[in-house]
């Protein structure tokens, strides 16, 4: 599958996200056009050479619609009225992305997609060719053409594809995404109620990194927390729990040491793991499995992993 | 004061920070001598130009003490039984070290000293001439030399010095660094108990930034927790408050909106902390305030700001 191989792709919201892959497809060649309600935002994705419109035309191939989650159910029903294209999205929620393209009547030819990438920053302005190229997306199985999507994403975006459940990329999301943005903002929280004088003077590394996501668009995080409130609930609660026992073993040295030593010598799985890659002649074959499959673009062609 | 107003600069510990200190002074054509039980350290500060020893010499004039903070009071101790020099040292718990000091009889001549920077790496291997210079100092008031000491960082280390109280000092790093690197492990090791399979693939940015420091060195991570446990308790209780309105408001889309609306719009203070500068002609004088003062070089010589 081409960079090109849907014919023309209308991406639905010239944002961070959207711009992006819009830059992306337009730099690879592809028939792109930026579908934005907002004429400043077409404007300026016109001055970087896109195509602009303000609906979706029905003869497109693919809609990317990558707008913010709480109006996607609007998006997608208006998406659907106007093309037969495939359509993807690519909210950081796919419970809420898939009940509303099932709402939408897309369920047949809707993919639930997910790029690992973001800045702290948000609208075209912030956007770029590079932001969303050979990092991991997420892709949700469904009724939809999930092999298509998956090789297109490879293709055009030298994607490694995490390809699972919608509940297990919700689940995973919560721990890797969405807890570090809630931990981000009651790290600056906590600082803020404080009013400590010295405290911003001294604030370094640890919590510049800390909080580089926190502070930001606050509808967005909003949405992205409410959204996935089945999935990060339990992890709140877990890092309540864990933090409660920091705070007890703050007096118990020897108890911390041990806790923080276990951290250590299991950060490698997390941070780095281990992947046995093999072959994959046969995509739709590979996807059937019950667990998340990682696919990529090796040597001799699309390569696959079982996730562990 | 220029980098070499101390004579012979004895550096006690060539670890990340005792190695980037020792560099600096080195490059700056000061009398340097990194000071290490360990051979291997020894070994690499000479293989990198450094003078080594492994006890502190009788006839420097500075000692700056870049151990581990659990052996601070041992070290003090070899410290004042060996010279009549100036002594500092770089633990990030001032309290700690101030009282490891006045129990080996250096309150005169020791001035608590902490540089914000630091990697989450550790060892001489990792230090650098640069690492310590450009950043924020703090330091804290005493008995010892404080305006020597702060104007021997300025000029030594670029080093834009907030002098403060020993409490005050502990309370803020509480808030911006050691409860940042409590709730990184925290996080880090909710992701490890998780044991997802598709979550340390679908790790990203936000992930890898709020956990950087975390499952690293555990015993200097545990020190640091708990030698600060007066001052970082009352923080870890009010951040598992926080968590807690985080995990209730899940269920209430505008509390969580409006919360994360005014973190956002709180971030400046804290992320651009507003200073007023003034030329400093003597220091002595701009130190002997309640509150914490920042000092730096700039273009007409010291320059001073009362922290806010």
């Amino acid at each position: 599958m081409s960079a090109g191989g849907f014919g023309t792709v209308a991406v639905v919201g010239g944002g961070l996200i959207g711009g992006s892959a819009a830059r992306r497809l337009h730099g690879l060649g592809a028939d792109v056009m930026v579908v934005d309600p907002d004429a400043g935002t077409r404007e300026a994705a016109a001055a970087a050479g896109l195509a602009v419109a303000e609906v979706v035309p029905a003869d497109c191939g693919l809609v990317v619609v990558a707008t913010p989650l709480d109006v996607l159910p609007v998006v997608l029903a208006d998406v659907a009225s106007r093309t037969r294209a495939v359509v993807v999205d690519v909210g950081s929620v796919k419970a809420t992305a898939a009940a509303a393209a099932e709402a939408a009547g897309l369920a047949g030819r809707w993919v639930g997609c997910h790029p690992m990438a973001g800045t702290e920053q948000s609208g075209f302005a912030h956007s770029s060719a590079e932001l969303l190229v050979g990092v991991t997306w997420a892709v949700t199985r469904g009724a939809g053409p999930v092999e298509t999507v998956v090789a297109w994403l490879v293709a055009s975006f030298d994607a490694t594809v995490v390809v699972l459940d919608t509940d297990a990329h919700d689940r995973a999301v919560a721990l890797v995404s969405h807890a570090p943005h809630a931990l981000a903002n009651a790290l600056l929280e906590v600082v803020e109620v404080a009013a400590d004088p010295a405290a911003a003077h001294l604030a370094a590394g640890s919590f510049r990194d800390g909080t580089r996501v926190a502070g930001r668009d606050a509808l967005r995080s909003r949405n992205m927390l409410t959204d996935n409130a089945a999935a990060l609930g339990p992890v709140l609660d877990d890092l309540v729990a864990l933090l409660q026992a920091y705070r007890r073993e703050l007096d118990d040295a020897d108890l911390l040491a041990d806790r923080l030593g276990r951290v250590s010598a299991g950060a490698d799985v997390v941070r780095r793991p281990d992947l046995v890659w093999a072959p994959c002649p046969d995509l739709a074959m590979v996807l059937t499995g019950p667990g998340a499959v990682v696919v990529r673009s090796g040597v001799t062609g699309l390569e696959a992993a079982p996730a562990r």
